[in-house]
């Protein structure tokens, strides 16, 4: 039973991850913030549609799980904007890596090991199956604030060129979801959503 | 492009499952509701981590594609009581799958039908991948009211009885779970967390 009681503790652990509130807004449900759960759930599915388009074959089932686990370590570390400055990604980098020790710790060295590798994996974005997972990450935001009259890009006064920088290596990975971005961002500079400097 | 559209249309509509509360709730989160989309990425994981406990083996990536879909049609049909009346049970039926048509039908062919393949797959729960995907839906609510004080039971008033029902097919497929859940049910009787009747 001592194996079961710890995968239980992870299983329990992972309902923190409902508390963490993300800079993107969820229509549907009164432009409250979206947590970091809901969007994990989100991005798989969306990784699992979409994965047609990646030019070499990914492994969807690795990146969906890649999807599943990426934002765990934000228990502990918080989620931080992605438009934030460069200074608190490094610290940022720090605590994620210790929440990955500590919180995939709490399961049996096995899955432990495979947990933390995968969300390595994912952390590094070298491989395609990471990459494409990152990918995806960075493409819905953008779909939801398109829907959303820009959301957290005009709270924080974000810039085309961040948008375009953080979305560009879809270029290779995927070129049609990259034109589809190209576009979007087009019409959320004419728009007035995103600044165009 | 138009095949791209569509598919964004569905990923797109999925934000609405955020906005679909359960009778569960969120310890960590000042015990708020939960949604259907926060509480399909938990068990997706849930499954991921307990599916060596499973009796014959399970296609674990069906599994998880199986819980991540299985609430959509919940953005039309609601979220239903798993202890509610059994006449409910059968409007239910017919609203969820109304639902599947529809949102599922927002996906170009041949996503479409994998998906609803897939989703009616999990309601049958006749072959083992859809017998453990739905296990495991059952057995988090479970350990989230041990957590809780007896969380939706307790406000339901629910019976040791009703527990056992919706749970015991775990006996055959994953006996090391069931043999949990028992103990775990007895422990929520001496507590005044179950009715024992």
């Amino acid at each position: 039973m001592e194996k079961l009681n710890k995968q239980l503790d992870f299983i329990i652990e992972l309902d923190k991850l409902k508390g963490i509130y993300r800079q993107a807004l969820v229509k549907s449900d009164k432009n409250r913030f979206e947590n970091s759960a809901e969007h994990s759930w989100h991005i798989s599915l969306t990784a699992q549609i979409l994965h047609e388009y990646a030019v070499e074959e990914v492994n969807i089932s690795r990146v969906m799980s890649m999807l599943l686990i990426h934002d765990i370590v934000e228990i502990d570390a918080g989620d931080m904007f992605a438009f934030s400055d460069e200074s608190s990604h490094v610290e940022q980098e720090e605590k994620e890596a210790s929440a990955a020790s500590r919180i995939f710790g709490l399961l049996p060295e096995k899955q432990f090991l495979s947990f933390k590798e995968l969300w390595f994996e994912f952390e590094k974005a070298e491989t395609i199956d990471a990459r494409f997972a990152k990918a995806i990450d960075r493409i819905l935001p953008l779909l939801q604030n398109m829907r959303n009259e820009g959301g957290s890009w005009v709270r924080h006064n974000v810039k085309k060129s961040q948008v375009i920088k953080r979305n560009e290596y879809l270029d290779k990975l995927a070129p049609q979801l990259w034109l589809y971005v190209c576009e979007q961002i087009d019409h959320a500079v004419e728009r007035g959503w995103l600044r165009d400097s």
